[in-house]
């Protein structure tokens, strides 16, 4: 499985998702949850990166996993999830903290019809509040942002989980590019 | 056949034209085409991943391969395209959100020379109208964008298709760039 | 020698330089030049894709080559080049066709140390009148901008004209990002 | 120890926190720091490509060295920085030019928690005002900008280092995305 967890965590990093040590990704066991270490750097995952951590309550291992853990644990909870990703994509970011709305709605077609909307969720990082509000969120929607923050999308395997975290940065990045304010003026220095 | 099409399906996910499963590549056979499949990552094609359908009327392989296979058929019907490249490049789809013009006039010269004017098209995702609409474009232009959707781009060989691909990008990214209204004033926060 | 373009040719398309085929690289030799043939695609170059022409004159070879062997072959007729890089870099094609100036002077330090000012200069695509201008232009200078086209870069060996185009491109997409006009208020969807 | 800085340095052009020749990696050693050589690619370090110079005053190890050594030795002087990584990125560069505070604020969660506020600082390339000025901004701050220039960020391991580099990119580029004014009026060419 961490060679899964590898693949993806390599993707993420290479096509710009997000960077270096941060985000996580998870898949579900059968009493819990592997998920990324704390301070793994994404693209170079191997089986020393990824920890077994039981669903229910915490263990001993929670003080090497993410700390997200909690969060990843309440989402495999409450929603039909098996397989988890969170990155910092920065059009997501960005536009989370420029939008007052509950929810962002994609331009782009494709986006529209496999996204349908996108819920702008808040809680401090690694917070109880936060882990309420994404599971709620993530019960009846593919992808959530945390204002400020990043990006949790989910899947049945971690390959849906990636194209939905796509899926969203690139929603954003083209919604982002339409709301620019443009015009035909050529004034320049 | 299969690895001509996964040496330029990892290009596009590589050089940032498309992401994860969007997208679709596909080459003119003596009687059908060779098409990836629905839900195929374009970084990671394999022999598994394509799939060959007849050029006339629907077959039974339809059901696996891209939704959008119909588009592609009707453009190998009604024009001189051997291999055709459709991709969700972030600058293409957010101009076409943009412009209310049936063309994209280019800024750069070497897009001028090469693509003269870019044809902006409509239709839901592997539409009927869509497929029309397409195909009537691409017989007398490189490549067109889909409003709000992406490229849909052409050639005799893949490596043509891929550079018009690339093409319609950049130009469109630089049309972008110099279309943002700018200004010498450096008020900042 | 086609080792060195090759490897230069796929970091250029790698870090986002130019695309595909469009751009070429040559290097000085006793009685001429080695440049990438026409329609080379720059991340995949081997022995077969570059082609030696004569400094004085045309030869047959001129057919194969570059479209732009015109001007490589007076820049090094004119000055101390003995190498050659030119690419279609995003930031450098939309300055120039914002700027009205003859020189983009870099806001960055690096680059107003090291490059000082950028000429822009004109004419068609591979024409006598493109080749003449550059050359001029390069006498002085590590690189020039072609406006509306791309960068061409001039160093001893490879290595150098290669930092020189990555220098155009920083200082370009440095000064775009500082001249975008900025401000607090955020008034959006 | 090279291959360490090699690795990093790799990354750092890969993922476009610069380019080419531009930056400099340095790991401290007993009694002196182990730093890249002047000129050398940082996407290809090898063993030849870093030099061991003294911590206390100048050697001939120096004429070889980054030019910015001097910098380097300061902040190990001053600071518990056992890493230092300098690169260009852009966002940092272009928001150091913009800004007229002493202090970058970022504006993501991510960011605000893990760096608090970035230290804007000034001084020539490689000077001795600029050595000062960075060794006092890193005694208490995990990365700084010199404006104009690019970023400096320590740490106890590369990994350090590079986690702190990434991040002020990713706070720039975030805040940058932010500031840019934005609004739903669509009009456009």
């Amino acid at each position: 499985m961490w060679r899964e967890i590898s693949r993806y965590g390599r993707k993420l990093v290479q096509y710009g998702l997000t960077h270096s040590h941060f985000g996580n990704i998870s898949v579900r066991t059968g009493d819990g949850l592997i998920i990324t270490r704390s301070g793994s750097m994404l693209d170079e995952i191997d089986e020393n990166m990824v920890v077994h951590c039981l669903l229910e309550g915490e263990d001993c291992f929670d003080t090497i996993a993410s700390s997200e853990t909690i969060v990843h644990r309440r989402i495999y909870r409450q929603t039909s999830a098996l397989a988890i990703i969170h990155v910092h994509s920065p059009y997501a970011v960005a536009l989370s903290l420029l939008s007052k709305e509950d929810y962002l709605v994609p331009r782009d077609l494709e986006s529209k019809y496999y996204l349908h909307r996108i819920p702008l969720v808040t809680g401090g990082i690694g917070s109880e509040e936060l882990a309420v509000n994404l599971a709620a969120a993530l019960s009846q929607h593919k992808a959530a942002i945390v204002r400020g923050h990043g990006t949790f999308a989910v899947g049945k395997i971690l390959d849906e989980a990636y194209v939905n975290t796509c899926s969203v940065e690139h929603a954003c990045k083209v919604h982002y590019l339409c709301t620019v304010p443009v015009s035909t003026v050529y004034t320049f220095f």
